[in-house]
Protein backbone atom coordinates (compact mmCIF):
# COMPACT_ATOMS: atom_id res chain seq x y z
CA UNK A 1 0.00 0.00 0.00
CA UNK A 2 2.83 2.61 0.77
CA UNK A 3 4.60 4.30 -2.17
CA UNK A 4 7.14 6.47 -1.80
CA UNK A 5 7.81 8.67 1.13
CA UNK A 6 6.71 11.89 -0.28
CA UNK A 7 8.17 14.02 2.73
CA UNK A 8 9.11 14.04 6.68
CA UNK A 9 7.81 17.05 7.84
CA UNK A 10 9.75 19.52 11.05
CA UNK A 11 7.97 21.97 13.29
CA UNK A 12 10.00 24.70 13.12
CA UNK A 13 9.41 27.68 15.61
CA UNK A 14 11.20 30.35 13.20
CA UNK A 15 10.67 29.42 9.70
CA UNK A 16 13.18 31.88 8.00
CA UNK A 17 15.75 30.69 10.21
CA UNK A 18 15.45 27.17 9.86
CA UNK A 19 15.47 27.63 5.76
CA UNK A 20 18.27 29.55 5.95
CA UNK A 21 19.85 26.90 8.37
CA UNK A 22 18.99 24.55 5.66
CA UNK A 23 20.10 26.46 2.39
CA UNK A 24 22.88 27.92 3.60
CA UNK A 25 24.55 25.49 6.26
CA UNK A 26 23.64 22.10 4.82
CA UNK A 27 23.16 23.27 1.61
CA UNK A 28 20.25 22.62 -0.06
CA UNK A 29 17.93 23.58 -2.00
CA UNK A 30 14.74 25.02 -0.59
CA UNK A 31 11.70 26.32 -1.53
CA UNK A 32 9.79 30.00 -1.16
CA UNK A 33 7.27 29.50 1.95
CA UNK A 34 3.84 28.78 1.11
CA UNK A 35 1.24 30.04 3.34
CA UNK A 36 -1.77 27.20 3.64
CA UNK A 37 -4.32 28.61 5.97
CA UNK A 38 -6.79 25.63 5.75
CA UNK A 39 -4.34 23.74 7.48
CA UNK A 40 -2.94 26.28 9.83
CA UNK A 41 0.80 26.18 8.71
CA UNK A 42 3.43 27.94 6.21
CA UNK A 43 5.62 25.39 4.92
CA UNK A 44 8.74 25.27 2.86
CA UNK A 45 10.24 22.26 1.28
CA UNK A 46 13.61 21.22 1.58
CA UNK A 47 14.21 19.12 -1.76
CA UNK A 48 16.50 16.27 -1.67
CA UNK A 49 17.20 14.05 -4.46
CA UNK A 50 14.90 11.47 -3.68
CA UNK A 51 12.30 13.36 -1.48
CA UNK A 52 11.92 16.75 0.52
CA UNK A 53 11.83 17.43 4.01
CA UNK A 54 8.73 19.93 4.88
CA UNK A 55 9.53 22.78 7.74
CA UNK A 56 6.16 23.55 9.33
CA UNK A 57 5.37 27.25 10.76
CA UNK A 58 2.29 27.65 13.18
CA UNK A 59 -0.10 29.62 10.67
CA UNK A 60 -3.21 31.68 12.60
CA UNK A 61 -4.49 31.26 15.97
CA UNK A 62 -5.75 27.85 15.78
CA UNK A 63 -2.63 26.07 14.17
CA UNK A 64 -2.47 22.12 14.47
CA UNK A 65 0.97 22.47 15.70
CA UNK A 66 0.91 25.35 17.96
CA UNK A 67 0.66 22.35 20.86
CA UNK A 68 3.59 20.15 19.43
CA UNK A 69 5.58 23.37 19.77
CA UNK A 70 4.99 24.14 22.89
CA UNK A 71 5.64 20.85 24.63
CA UNK A 72 9.06 21.17 21.70
CA UNK A 73 9.68 24.71 21.84
CA UNK A 74 12.92 24.24 19.46
CA UNK A 75 11.27 22.18 17.10
CA UNK A 76 11.03 18.82 15.99
CA UNK A 77 9.89 15.85 13.79
CA UNK A 78 6.46 16.21 13.17
CA UNK A 79 4.99 13.67 10.08
CA UNK A 80 6.33 11.47 7.81
CA UNK A 81 3.92 11.36 4.69
CA UNK A 82 3.72 8.55 2.35
CA UNK A 83 1.68 8.59 -1.25
CA UNK A 84 -0.37 6.08 -1.98
CA UNK A 85 -2.23 5.19 -5.48
CA UNK A 86 -6.19 5.43 -4.24
CA UNK A 87 -6.26 7.17 -0.45
CA UNK A 88 -10.05 6.09 -0.05
CA UNK A 89 -9.60 2.25 -0.46
CA UNK A 90 -6.04 2.74 1.83
CA UNK A 91 -8.81 4.28 4.77
CA UNK A 92 -11.01 1.85 4.07
CA UNK A 93 -8.48 -0.82 4.36
CA UNK A 94 -6.11 0.78 6.98
CA UNK A 95 -9.88 1.52 9.13
CA UNK A 96 -10.63 -2.06 8.77
CA UNK A 97 -7.54 -3.29 10.47
CA UNK A 98 -8.43 -1.12 13.56
CA UNK A 99 -6.21 2.07 12.39
CA UNK A 100 -8.02 5.51 13.19
CA UNK A 101 -8.22 8.18 11.22
CA UNK A 102 -7.45 11.78 12.62
CA UNK A 103 -10.70 14.35 12.22
CA UNK A 104 -13.68 13.55 9.68
CA UNK A 105 -12.31 10.44 8.06
CA UNK A 106 -12.62 12.55 4.68
CA UNK A 107 -9.29 13.66 2.80
CA UNK A 108 -8.58 17.04 2.97
CA UNK A 109 -6.56 18.93 0.18
CA UNK A 110 -2.17 19.12 1.14
CA UNK A 111 0.72 21.39 0.55
CA UNK A 112 0.22 19.57 -3.02
CA UNK A 113 -3.08 20.09 -4.07
CA UNK A 114 -3.92 16.52 -3.79
CA UNK A 115 -6.03 14.51 -1.12
CA UNK A 116 -4.45 13.91 2.20
CA UNK A 117 -5.29 11.81 5.12
CA UNK A 118 -3.74 11.59 8.67
CA UNK A 119 -3.52 8.46 10.89
CA UNK A 120 -3.40 8.38 14.58
CA UNK A 121 -0.43 8.39 15.82
CA UNK A 122 -1.17 5.78 18.91
CA UNK A 123 -1.95 3.19 16.04
CA UNK A 124 1.50 3.49 14.56
CA UNK A 125 4.33 3.79 17.30
CA UNK A 126 3.82 7.27 18.23
CA UNK A 127 4.68 8.56 14.57
CA UNK A 128 2.04 10.66 12.79
CA UNK A 129 1.31 9.24 9.42
CA UNK A 130 0.12 11.17 6.57
CA UNK A 131 -1.39 9.66 3.26
CA UNK A 132 -1.06 11.65 -0.08
CA UNK A 133 -2.87 10.68 -2.90
CA UNK A 134 -0.80 10.86 -5.95
CA UNK B 1 26.23 18.90 0.87
CA UNK B 2 22.70 16.97 1.74
CA UNK B 3 22.37 13.84 -0.61
CA UNK B 4 19.21 11.37 -0.74
CA UNK B 5 17.27 10.68 2.67
CA UNK B 6 19.05 7.51 3.03
CA UNK B 7 15.90 6.65 6.01
CA UNK B 8 14.49 7.96 8.98
CA UNK B 9 14.48 5.86 11.95
CA UNK B 10 11.36 5.55 14.16
CA UNK B 11 12.12 3.85 17.74
CA UNK B 12 10.22 1.36 19.09
CA UNK B 13 9.00 -0.43 22.02
CA UNK B 14 8.36 -4.08 20.12
CA UNK B 15 10.07 -4.56 17.24
CA UNK B 16 8.09 -7.88 16.20
CA UNK B 17 5.08 -5.60 16.92
CA UNK B 18 6.01 -3.01 14.59
CA UNK B 19 7.69 -5.00 12.04
CA UNK B 20 4.49 -6.92 11.59
CA UNK B 21 1.72 -3.66 11.49
CA UNK B 22 4.36 -2.35 8.78
CA UNK B 23 4.51 -5.52 6.71
CA UNK B 24 0.79 -6.50 7.20
CA UNK B 25 -0.94 -3.45 8.00
CA UNK B 26 0.72 -1.01 5.69
CA UNK B 27 1.85 -4.00 3.15
CA UNK B 28 5.73 -2.58 3.19
CA UNK B 29 8.47 -4.94 2.70
CA UNK B 30 10.48 -5.45 5.98
CA UNK B 31 14.07 -6.44 6.23
CA UNK B 32 15.23 -9.11 8.95
CA UNK B 33 15.94 -7.73 12.17
CA UNK B 34 19.77 -7.11 12.36
CA UNK B 35 21.70 -6.58 16.12
CA UNK B 36 23.58 -3.76 16.23
CA UNK B 37 25.59 -3.91 19.92
CA UNK B 38 28.14 -0.94 19.17
CA UNK B 39 25.25 1.12 18.75
CA UNK B 40 22.80 -0.67 21.46
CA UNK B 41 19.62 -1.32 18.85
CA UNK B 42 18.21 -4.02 16.85
CA UNK B 43 17.27 -2.76 13.85
CA UNK B 44 14.62 -3.08 10.79
CA UNK B 45 14.35 -1.60 7.55
CA UNK B 46 11.12 -0.66 5.95
CA UNK B 47 11.87 -0.85 2.19
CA UNK B 48 10.26 1.98 0.37
CA UNK B 49 9.98 3.02 -3.40
CA UNK B 50 13.12 5.71 -2.78
CA UNK B 51 13.72 5.67 1.14
CA UNK B 52 13.44 3.76 4.38
CA UNK B 53 12.02 3.74 7.52
CA UNK B 54 14.43 2.12 10.34
CA UNK B 55 12.76 0.66 12.76
CA UNK B 56 14.69 1.00 16.14
CA UNK B 57 14.34 -1.05 19.72
CA UNK B 58 16.93 -0.72 22.21
CA UNK B 59 19.55 -3.71 22.39
CA UNK B 60 21.23 -4.14 26.15
CA UNK B 61 21.55 -2.11 29.57
CA UNK B 62 22.83 1.01 27.74
CA UNK B 63 21.31 1.54 24.79
CA UNK B 64 20.97 5.40 23.40
CA UNK B 65 17.28 5.03 22.88
CA UNK B 66 16.13 3.66 26.28
CA UNK B 67 15.89 7.54 27.45
CA UNK B 68 14.33 8.31 24.50
CA UNK B 69 11.64 5.49 24.75
CA UNK B 70 10.93 6.50 28.65
CA UNK B 71 9.55 9.86 27.38
CA UNK B 72 7.69 8.47 24.75
CA UNK B 73 6.74 4.63 26.17
CA UNK B 74 4.73 4.05 22.23
CA UNK B 75 7.72 5.08 20.26
CA UNK B 76 8.17 7.84 18.31
CA UNK B 77 10.35 9.62 15.53
CA UNK B 78 13.94 9.26 16.60
CA UNK B 79 15.81 10.56 13.73
CA UNK B 80 16.77 11.23 9.75
CA UNK B 81 19.78 10.14 7.94
CA UNK B 82 21.31 12.07 5.02
CA UNK B 83 23.85 10.86 2.68
CA UNK B 84 27.13 12.76 1.95
CA UNK B 85 29.85 12.06 -0.30
CA UNK B 86 32.48 12.73 2.54
CA UNK B 87 31.84 12.64 5.91
CA UNK B 88 34.83 14.28 7.44
CA UNK B 89 34.39 17.33 4.79
CA UNK B 90 31.05 17.65 6.03
CA UNK B 91 31.85 17.20 9.43
CA UNK B 92 34.25 19.78 9.51
CA UNK B 93 32.25 22.27 7.46
CA UNK B 94 29.36 22.11 9.64
CA UNK B 95 31.70 22.52 12.67
CA UNK B 96 33.08 25.78 11.39
CA UNK B 97 28.84 26.80 10.78
CA UNK B 98 28.42 26.09 14.59
CA UNK B 99 26.88 22.94 14.57
CA UNK B 100 28.07 20.12 17.22
CA UNK B 101 29.02 16.88 16.34
CA UNK B 102 27.76 13.96 18.73
CA UNK B 103 30.28 11.68 20.82
CA UNK B 104 33.76 12.73 20.54
CA UNK B 105 33.22 13.59 16.90
CA UNK B 106 34.96 10.90 15.32
CA UNK B 107 32.42 8.53 12.42
CA UNK B 108 31.08 5.22 13.94
CA UNK B 109 30.68 2.29 11.34
CA UNK B 110 26.53 2.72 11.05
CA UNK B 111 23.70 0.08 10.30
CA UNK B 112 24.91 -0.33 6.06
CA UNK B 113 28.65 -0.84 7.37
CA UNK B 114 29.88 2.75 6.26
CA UNK B 115 30.97 5.86 8.22
CA UNK B 116 28.00 7.59 10.05
CA UNK B 117 27.99 10.49 12.21
CA UNK B 118 25.13 12.57 14.36
CA UNK B 119 24.33 16.06 14.60
CA UNK B 120 23.13 17.91 17.75
CA UNK B 121 19.07 18.23 17.88
CA UNK B 122 19.79 21.75 19.69
CA UNK B 123 21.43 23.12 16.39
CA UNK B 124 18.73 21.84 13.80
CA UNK B 125 15.44 22.64 15.35
CA UNK B 126 14.80 19.24 17.81
CA UNK B 127 15.94 17.01 15.39
CA UNK B 128 18.48 14.24 15.40
CA UNK B 129 20.28 14.47 11.94
CA UNK B 130 22.45 11.62 11.11
CA UNK B 131 25.22 11.48 8.23
CA UNK B 132 26.46 8.65 6.40
CA UNK B 133 28.89 8.38 4.01
CA UNK B 134 28.11 6.86 0.88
Amino acid sequence: MLGRVNHIAIAVPDLAQATATYRDVLGARVSQPQALAAHGVTVVFVELENTKVELLEPLGADSPITAFLEKSPSGGMHHICYEVDDILAARDQLKASGLRVLGDGNPKIGAHGKPVLFLHPKDLNGTLVELEEV
